[in-house]
């Protein structure tokens, strides 16, 4: 069987990837991170949307707490949705360089060829390392600094979404199944979906442009 | 002040490293990392040689455990020396994209320009991630995946002895003051150097033609 690392945060976008890598007949291996996040709901969700899957294996890495950003740094305050374009202070430093890297180790300790990340340009609310040119830069690392991509066998980085906007992302999960009843998206991690927040607010958007209901509650709508 | 990221493992080259950043003018700020390692002999040498430099900060995180390799995995035997250019059962699958991705999130979480690291491709021992196509790789995955990046800014990525062999960064370390004393490279990290794996072999060749004598004592010579 083909094997596939998928990068679960449990939130919409991960659990369309997990969706479309057992579409295509991988073998799942989930991987997530307790990064210090303020919300451990969103780890509660990737259990439970791992375990949906039948993944073969879940890795949960704890990793380092970097400073100054709102979504670890509990001084910071998460902002409302402003629609602007600069980079938001939820940007965390190397975030999904840093995910990258266990998944290609994890990857390539299990012979996995390839790695799942639902990344996407279009709702691209200011995130560097969410665009295509940051996936392109981090594929040749794979191939040059990885023993697989030396041996000409390099670990493919899959951006199912990158193209797509979130209502797009939504109707793909829906076809093929997501159980989106399980993911919450929201940056304030709080029991119930804040419906304010930068992550809210695309997540619903999405849902009405996509003529779907969301299946999850929230405080303010 | 201008501030540096060196990584630090406590083995000779990471040592060169902070002489030539020290050197160089830079506030230094150590990194090193737990990652399962046989022999915590090196963290505890990464940590006298951080103090020998009194380092702004030392931060060491504790990283996930990747299997099947000779480094972390204590079922795998180390090997000695055999001169062979495939690609050793010591290579850990992503070390150094893990390495450089922590590295590049700490020094964009305290506003650093540069990340030294001593990676060299004369003594190059079968790694494909010590390779000058890696580090540019990796380079410009921080031009286009940091925010630092994308500002205009981004993190330089320092290899002062990637053209060096192991003789030519012994003498700039000792000509700089590097403290070899504190150091040891042994794969088998014992309390003693075990003077014959890889590694030892490689630091005793490059004592000996650089005409130092190696001031660590040794198991076998």
């Amino acid at each position: 069987m083909k094997k596939a690392v998928v990068l679960l945060s449990g939130g919409l976008d991960s659990t369309t990837c997990m969706a479309v890598a057992q579409d295509e007949g991988y073998d799942l291996y989930a991987l997530s991170f307790d990064y210090g996040q303020r919300h451990n709901k969103e780890l509660e969700n990737a259990v439970r949307v791992a375990k949906y899957y039948r993944v073969k294996d879940h890795r949960v890495f704890k990793i380092g707490y970097v400073e100054g950003n709102a979504l670890t740094d509990r001084s910071v305050d998460v902002p409302d949705y402003n629609g602007g374009d600069a980079i938001p202070v939820t940007y965390v430093p190397a975030r999904n360089i840093l995910f990258l890297s266990y998944a290609a180790g994890y990857a390539e300790s299990i012979g996995a060829e390839a790695v799942f990340i639902g990344v996407s340009s279009v709702d691209y609310s200011g995130y560097p390392d969410c665009r295509p040119e940051f996936i392109e830069a981090f594929q040749r690392v794979l191939e040059v600094g990885t023993k697989m991509g030396v041996e000409g066998n390099p670990i493919r980085i899959r951006t199912p979404l990158i193209n797509l906007s979130k209502a797009q992302t939504i109707l793909l999960g829906q076809s093929l199944g997501a159980p989106y009843h399980l993911t919450t998206s929201c940056y304030r991690g709080g029991e119930v979906a804040c419906g304010v927040c930068d992550s809210c607010t695309l997540r619903l958007k999405g849902f009405k442009e996509a003529g779907i209901k969301d299946p999850i509650d929230y405080e303010k709508v």
